[in-house]
């Protein structure tokens, strides 16, 4: 909530129609600010803004953060800017390099001089956990040892991280940087819990999996990871916030996939890729300490297993959204499909 | 030195006919090594490969960072990288916020994708101890906590950074990458030293200080970093290792001043802008711990004196470094000029 005082402000999201993004456009409609979505829908819905869409604040621009024209255009009467457009996905990193250097590297430059540019300054940031590469610290607090990347999408973040805070330091720009675990719940459309439900509602007897089972994830639930997010916008107030977010469990994959067959009632016969990572660059322990976030007053309202659950709900009611995944992994055997999603440049 | 076995490599030295990159190229060719210069000339400067050319294992090419596909052209058959090629003036980050993002960055980024594409491994790195930003430990240990930054350069050298780690763990990469402080010696033509060198040349009875000349900072003499180079490469063989350069000391940019002054036998008016720091970003303390180099076997043998009076003898046989400063003062208020040289773009 950049303003609690009943001043409507014009706010921006992008990535607006992504999982996470489509929440804050909801959140912050609801407080009466006027929302501008913008988000080139590659992996973000139009569905999932159907509510948004009803409520003449909100507009949608359909548009790219590697356009760095169209950004500066959109960004126009800006009061406030929720950076949330990125390739999400750590796992991809290594089959197509510069993916994660354009979108969430240079992406963040270009909103980040757009928003200079505009004399637009503050910005909230969906940064990761995995940005501590494999922690020498667990739970992983804010201020932990320098750390080693292990994912080009953990470098990219850090890339966009430090971008931030150095145009906080050069311009006067105020920054809240959110630093996740896995986001679960409505309109979630990517990673673990995705792509077992997917394997599950496809064949319900078999479920592969990568690695052992037993790397130790956490995950959030995105109405707790919103709320979050809200108050620290609210609360505080340096130069540059940055926050660990969320609960204070973590769940071996294992121990979710087992949530999830008993929430389904099924018994899939399993088979792992085996070693204690599921991919290069996996991460097999990722546990963050949110004191700080906690110490403004928040705390989670879901458990994991709740965050699950209601996840597995909301895909089980929402089929629409597995016709895009199964397009996708087929044309993802098509190289020149993904170098179509990634020609941006520095503009 | 990749290889102590008498063994003759190809090395190839971005950024080779710059400050500290030629004296790489001198090194390895002393070495008996085979060494690519890769150079844009732009403040690499081809006197500071006399030498070398002398040599018939060395070869220069006129090339660019950010283009990609000359790049991966003079990868064929390289068997080592010192990546040096950067913008290395932390100062006008502002001026131009894209250029430290295209230099350091993707400059880095296109470095390591021509080194993927013809299965080149290693690389050596030069970052920055303004990585650290304001530390908050003095000295500042290579496992601090992790920093935020405060400038575009130093922001941009962790982007760097960052992308070496994960191509060295989704790539089977393995790298060297030092943190400098400031370096000062023969070729050095960017700095403090420099800039107050210049001052002294053109009007010796004044001089102007950026901040009150209070802030803290390090230097090391060229040789002692090329020293700690080779010991690192030689003998640190983690996948990803990271060293801070620097000496024990520190000094009060008045007394480096002092240093010269003395040196130099003038008494000049001072002139300070004021405020503990010179520029925006500008950290009034830098000093690293240097430890983690030093149980190599590597220690400095100039002091911080010794290195400044050293670099003002070079500064006072080389006055030819001092018409293209000249050019480029005069040319830097042409911001057409600027963009001219920073027009890259990830291919």
């Amino acid at each position: 909530m950049p303003d609690e005082s009943g001043y409507a402000m014009v706010i921006l999201v992008t990535g607006g129609a992504g999982f996470i993004g489509s929440h804050i456009v909801d959140r912050m409609l609801s407080l009466g600010h006027h929302v501008i979505a913008y988000d080139n829908l590659s992996t973000g819905r139009e569905e999932f803004l159907i509510e948004a869409r009803r409520n003449p604040l909100f507009k949608l621009v359909k548009g790219d953060i590697l356009d760095a024209v169209a950004l500066q255009q959109v960004m126009s009467g800006v009061e406030f800017v929720f950076h949330l457009a990125a390739n999400a996905d750590v796992r991809f990193g290594t089959q197509n390099p510069k993916r994660d250097l354009e979108q969430n590297t240079l992406g963040t430059f270009n909103v980040l001089e757009a928003m200079r540019i505009s004399g637009v300054k503050k910005i909230a940031f969906s940064s990761t956990g995995s940005i501590y590469g494999e922690a020498a610290v667990i739970p992983t607090p804010e201020n932990a040892p320098f750390p080693v990347q292990t994912s080009l999408y953990g470098a990219s973040k850090l890339g966009g991280e430090g971008l931030i805070a150095a145009f906080c330091e050069g311009f006067e720009f105020r920054s809240w940087i959110f630093r996740f675990v896995s986001i679960l719940g409505e309109r979630y459309t990517h990673g673990h819990v995705f792509d077992f439900y997917h394997q599950l509602r496809d064949h319900p007897e078999h479920l592969k999996v990568l690695g052992n089972g037993r790397q130790k994830k956490s995950y959030l639930y995105v109405q707790d990871c919103v709320d979050a997010i809200c108050i620290a916008i609210q609360k505080a107030q340096e130069k540059v916030n940055i926050f660990n977010l969320g609960t204070n469990e973590f769940i071996e994959v294992n121990d979710s996939i087992g949530s999830m067959t008993e929430y389904l009632k099924l018994s899939p016969v399993m088979e792992y890729s085996g070693g204690d990572r599921g991919w290069i660059g996996d991460n097999p322990f990722i546990f963050l300490e949110t004191s700080k976030i906690r110490a403004l007053g928040w705390s989670p309202q879901k458990t994991i297993r709740q965050g699950i659950e209601k996840t597995i709900q909301y895909l089980e009611s929402n089929p629409f959204l597995f016709e895009r995944a199964d397009r996708d992994s087929f044309l993802q055997v098509n190289s020149s499909h993904q170098k179509r999603q990634c020609t941006g440049e520095v503009r």
